[in-house]
């Protein structure tokens, strides 16, 4: 057996694997993998794609070596004692498959298996933001709202495995409907669809405002990408519906500081790039709705789209510490 | 020594002393105590008169015996590794009190001290309606809200000790402004006090709404049990204020729910006693706030007032083991 660890993440558009030297870590330029592959996915690709595809990166990584152990971060819900997946949000066929039994069973070694958020706030746990903090709430912000949580130094998963669960806190009772069937959730509010979607309702409504987002997005739907990018020219309509992204997401960080008082937030997804502006309407909100006796420390995450990689190191880590302990 | 533990709560109102057998618990009726002490305070007592009552009640129970080990329930929030309180919002001169070790002084056993939620949740977590699980929420709403987490079958304190102050979780940006700076918190909307201000000010806003509600309170203000006999009654106005205090607890424990996944909510405090259709709102709300694959269980507290002083017995038990271990 190799001391070689395995760590794959199946994304909704992207599936990456990586091999890395038992207890390495990352480099200070995010790098550090012994080898890493990656490939955009095909429209249209489904379960069955994802896991031959995978395979086949993983078998050209390990070139016949047996790995230690593989951890894997899967963009979906978990059924994380059992190892298997409950269904993707994007990618039809994956409803109840035993992955953790299937790659074990492929690659002859122990196989953990956990949704992307914890694996991303295990990654930032243990070799970005987060370092050294007993607790963290890890919040990533795309075009979904996510997070995993970190307490007592350890995964926290809830009764149900879904724990962390950020974007349907409920920041407006009157706000917008949500995907999960609620209304105002951060997820309706702040996902840069949602903030995107703002920003097109006023255009439409009032032909006279907006006029660089206009010329921005040109014959396109209006992205959050056009909104940062006409915000900064000073366009009024992106840099509100910006601010009401960012105020849903501060005002959530406060009543989840009231509620659990974790030592730190880590926010990560396309959001990290999104102005200065966006980033000090967050951290003045979490503070407002904090209460003055409640720490709240806002920190960008630090290992970008490779944070849940490098929590599936950790997942294998751990699975060797669980076998050598039983 | 003996095998005595004495639990002491520290009330706004009240101080309560109680003695019980090393690993005994509460009856079916809710008592168990092997001798029970309380004191309704006089007007304008103070930390001073809190200190040195309690220890009459404490000497009285012990009977110049030396308990094993001492649990206290503070009304505040507490430093809890140094067992210092940091201040109480209703009495003054606690501020920076070493109340472990003093009380470890004079009664001769090492001592433990916790907020009155985080007591409540040890409680109602040991004894009472929080039985066998791993985690909860343990909840109490009176003149104020609270809260306490057990979360992976201990209590969770939090990275400053400020967790479980589920009653500063936001459910309305534009609501009414609360006691901690925020605006629409839990709090503002449905403690006891907050529900009997919205209804007065629908009063006041309107002489022909009301009518029964006008005869309940007579010349004196509107209380939370003036608004729960009214509503019974028929009082549309009281029966509106206590739904918005029902439906403000519920949206937050929706969030609660998805953010952190706990198997079970126990709400105390005198919401308990409130009618049929107040707990009908609530739990429509929660279901209706949580996900869909979130399993949102709400039940009543069982150990009413005497949660906190259950849990100080619990705090005791687990000095020493502690002392045991190390």
């Amino acid at each position: 057996m190799s001391d070689l660890v395995l760590a794959l993440d199946y994304g909704g558009t992207k599936l990456s694997a990586a091999i890395a030297s038992e207890g390495a870590g990352p480099t200070v330029s995010g790098d550090g993998w012994l080898a890493l592959e990656r490939v955009q996915k095909p429209a249209g690709a489904d379960g069955a794609f994802d896991r031959a595809t995978m395979l086949q990166l993983a078998n050209k990584l390990l070139a016949g070596r047996t790995p230690k152990a593989v951890g894997v971060s899967f963009g979906g819900p978990v059924d994380f004692p059992n190892g298997e997946v409950r269904l993707s949000h994007h990618v039809p066929g994956w409803e109840g498959q035993p992955l953790a039994a299937q790659l074990q069973e492929a690659l002859g070694a122990p196989t953990t298996v956990d949704n992307d958020a914890n694996a991303g706030a295990l990654g930032e746990h243990a070799y970005g933001a987060g370092r050294g903090q007993e607790s963290l709430l890890y919040i990533t912000v795309s075009t979904g709202v996510g997070g995993g949580w970190i307490l007592g130094g350890r995964v926290w998963r809830g009764a149900d495995g879904m724990a962390g669960e950020f974007g349907h806190v409920k920041v407006d009772p009157f706000g917008p409907e949500c995907v999960c069937g609620g209304r105002g959730c951060v997820e309706a509010l702040a996902s840069g669809p949602a903030m995107a979607r703002a920003a097109a309702v006023r255009l439409a409504a009032d032909p006279s405002a907006g006029t660089v987002l206009r010329q921005v997005a040109g014959q396109d739907e209006v992205t959050a990408v056009h909104l940062g990018a006409a915000a900064v020219a000073g366009d009024t309509v992106a840099a509100e519906a910006l601010a009401t992204g960012a105020r849903a997401i501060g005002i959530a960080i406060g009543s989840a500081a009231n509620l659990v008082n974790p030592g730190r937030f880590v926010v990560g997804g396309g959001v990290v790039k999104a102005g200065e502006a966006f980033w000090a309407t967050l951290i003045d909100a979490a503070s407002e709705h904090a209460m003055p006796e409640v720490n709240v420390e806002v920190v960008r995450a630090r290992l970008g789209d490779d944070a849940p990689l490098w929590g599936a190191v950790k997942l294998a880590e751990g699975t060797v510490v669980r076998r050598s302990v039983a």
